[in-house]
């Protein structure tokens, strides 16, 4: 399995995990949900993410996960979150994963003060207990409380050639993607692989920015594929107004915290899973919730029917 | 002028401030703003808020802001920010913007830890400081860093019979309106008026959930007034698909920071405002942000054409 | 062994996880540094907390820190920390602890926002997993960023009865200890347990406004456990006397983050573990870190001497 | 006046502001705490801070603050605090102090997310609108949330020959000061001046790192003053024994938010303000912190009379 490069781009669908009503690992509809995002034509897949309840499971249930999407995927290529508080433990899972045939691994800072020499260290670090091994850094600020420049993201891409992705998601970063890019020109450096997150709320002007894709969990993932897809044959506008009909939802999905359960109950709605249930301590829906994301998915049913 | 009550309703347009190039309070702009923002029908301004940059004025700049605006607003209802660090400069502003004639005062917990007695105390001071005056309570905890549980905010309505309203802009949001709203049922209390802010992002769903309007700035009052009339009328739908039109650019205004120079950009584009200057420390726009803003102001005139 | 109740009183030694050069766990290290906890007279000892680097072991290696600490102490109480991201992991462990003779669990309120009516939830949501096992709610914003009232602790006492100790770790927070106890008095509700953290640096202090005792992990528990006993028997400027000699070191243990590293040297000179180390990614000492202490640790010498 | 420079070295006493028990500028007790610290044998006033309130008071009362004690310290070098949401403003009281005779300005970076990169432009933007102004960049994240690297510091030094001084106040921060002794000696770089802050808590420890004195605002300026030159003179253990007996009292003080209470009441107690007040929203003290105080004041009086 050719492993994730600088070029790398297309949509990798950040999986959810199912669990069942009492908070067990759902495995038939795991294999059904991995089948469902087949279906839709991703280019990627990416497991044990934050939205996939990495940090709720034992290091048991995450090997077991990826050894069931391992053998589910067939050739798409898999990214696999490594996050944890202790480098051991991810340089283990990490370690892994690549034997099973991930592709790449993600890793976003860990908890502590925002100065960016800690982080620079830190990403050193698990470079460094991962050698070879394809990074991609998940910038992710709402949730780590980390941001960073763009002088930083440069930096790690160019001092650790494994660092060949990033998971996009500062917020505002329209700007910092077009940074990236100039920098990219102006000192004939190699390229990032960028692909976008914060549930593609930006994503076709992202595209335009210069970022290679999405990397998020939308629970439309065909308008994730069909969006990048217009965009790269040059039908900017058609990209536009495809996914301006999603955004009624996207925009729900977005919200931190309760964005994964709007999720859930929306793939468990199209069938993909039996459950909408996260883990505990995890967002859950409200009869008001449930009735408010019914609506907005059958408005937009008509809307793409029209 | 009739004051805030618990039963107003409607738009509250939240008033950016123009600013000349070089910084200075643009006053013919100001009054050109205010007679574009009355031009689309909204039931009352808010002044002096984040958006509109009152922490960078000196006292006197938001004294002689709240005398012009008061001037020129003939009837209009018009609430004013006060937050500031020390509780004498906000009662001090409070008061002169009482004797011109403002409605009511909207302010925000003082700077400090998250424990809600603290944060409950500090909006006693407030009361305190100003009794009589009719309060908004700006619940905006993204910016603030101090959210709130609405036990809280429904103890504060108990306690203090001038906190008559909330400036709801939690995120997530939603069931925090539904939560208020059934307290106020299953204890039989007073009702507060809440309007939604958040750049309008949910407005339509904050609506269904019992909210009484809106309050914020988005560069197209219009679409806040149209959205909220037609709900009232019952046409929930159609409120909803007018806008949904608006979404790709509420979500531009919606970035924390960055928003404002897109806020300011659409005014000056739509002629309310001669320069879209911010006071420094202020955000501004690349080529890149102007070209995408005119290319989404575009296509919102296409899809509003249809 | 008997649980830790609302009576609960004495030194609490938070005890240090020794790893070796290569991160593994020291077990000869642990038998060693809990005899020496042992010899130095300390009431009880809770393991697996923030300062045990708790978040950087797998389930098994807190299983087998567990198991060994139970076999090594004899009769001494232990209080095992379960604060994990997972609801299930966080009972499963929790479960294995009281089996194996914990005395009680401690707790930390789970990540997310500030606002009370979650933190509340989720305690209640930990104690209805773990029926019937003695909590202690470790209080501790620095770290956690989630500071709360004394209204909510005071609650929690009251509606579980279960919740029968505080970890108080708030800063500043004299006044907090006031005010439960306050709220003891006024209201007739049975008393917390309360012992104080922070590396001890307001312990005689703390002890006067009705504190139980100490849990943290300074280096010299002796210091801890004489001031604790002076204290008891009234003689309050002698307590006060003996633990200002210690507050210059106190002071330098309670750094965040880099106070962990400090009280490894210590503990290695003083003969209790084999080697300083933190597990990745943690704090280390510079050469001039380590010729600081050192010194810092003659001077005491000197002035517990004279 | 010389102003500050790179060499800058002694004791800035970071000075409070009295107030009335009514909120007033207490302009008697300002004079009678100039003459307080000077008889003291300060080497520096830094007036403004945040522990002198700056944010409470309006542009008037600020320079109001500036004239009075510009006048009253005869030939005492005084720098200025100017952090301000606002630039215009912040420059335009910078200028005045200038003006008036300050030997240099302080200010923090203004708030919004961590990025180094923002805060650098920021600080470029305070030093553009003032040219040839010597600054001091206060660094100190606890409060200000906005850790960043020696590197930055080492950089804005090198870009703005006007940057002279650092208000060290990073927490921990012993390695900081050697980290930037360090680059200033591999890089031949010009020096900083470092003064340090945090109440004075590491003050001797710091010296030992190469720090240049103490600006922070301890009650005893006494005790920083005698401990700066008793390190001066190579006496560095004498300086330790002297500060380690006030260090009972430090730590009260560096409590945030609390802190200044403690102090205001300590240079009440010792003859300096008439008043404790701090203005609202700020922290008073209840009877049992007095009880404490004056304990802790007591027992220290004891000690160095011993």
């Amino acid at each position: 399995m050719p492993q994730i490069t600088r070029d790398t781009h297309g949509v990798f669908i950040i999986a959810a995990t199912p669990f069942t009503q009492d908070g067990a690992i759902d495995t038939e509809s795991l294999r059904r949900l991995i089948d469902f995002y087949l279906s839709h034509g991703v280019d990627g897949m990416t497991i044990l993410g934050i939205m996939g309840e990495a940090n709720k499971m034992t290091p048991e249930e995450r090997r077991g996960i990826i050894d069931l999407v391992m053998q589910r995927v067939g050739d798409l290529p898999v990214v696999v979150g490594v996050s944890d508080a202790g480098l051991a433990n991810l340089s283990d899972l990490g370690r892994y994963a690549m034997d099973r045939g991930a592709v790449g691994l993600m890793v976003a800072p860990a908890p502590g003060p925002a100065r960016e020499d800690r982080i620079e260290g830190y990403i050193h670090a698990v470079a460094g207990a991962l050698p070879d091994v394809p990074l991609c850094y998940q910038d992710f600020p709402l949730v780590t409380g980390l941001p960073v420049s763009p002088a930083l993201i440069r930096r790690l891409s160019d001092d650790l050639p494994q660092m060949v992705m990033l998971k996009h998601e500062d917020w505002p970063g329209l700007n910092k993607i077009t940074a990236l890019r100039r920098m990219e020109q102006d000192n004939q450096r190699e390229r990032l692989s960028i692909l976008c997150g914060n549930g593609g709320l930006f994503l076709p002007l992202e595209l335009a920015r210069g970022a290679d894709g999405a990397m998020t969990g939308f629970a439309y993932p065909e308008a994730l594929v069909r969006t990048v897809a217009l965009h790269r044959d040059g039908r900017v506008e058609e990209a536009e107004d495809l996914f301006d009909a999603y955004l009624p939802i996207v925009r729900l999905e977005h919200q931190p915290g309760a964005g994964l359960a709007v999720r859930k109950h929306i793939l468990m709605r199209r069938g993909a899973i039996e459950s909408p249930a996260t883990r505990a301590p995890g967002p859950s829906l409200t009869a008001a919730d449930v009735a408010e994301i019914n609506r907005l998915m059958d408005r937009l049913e008509r809307r793409l029917g029209q």
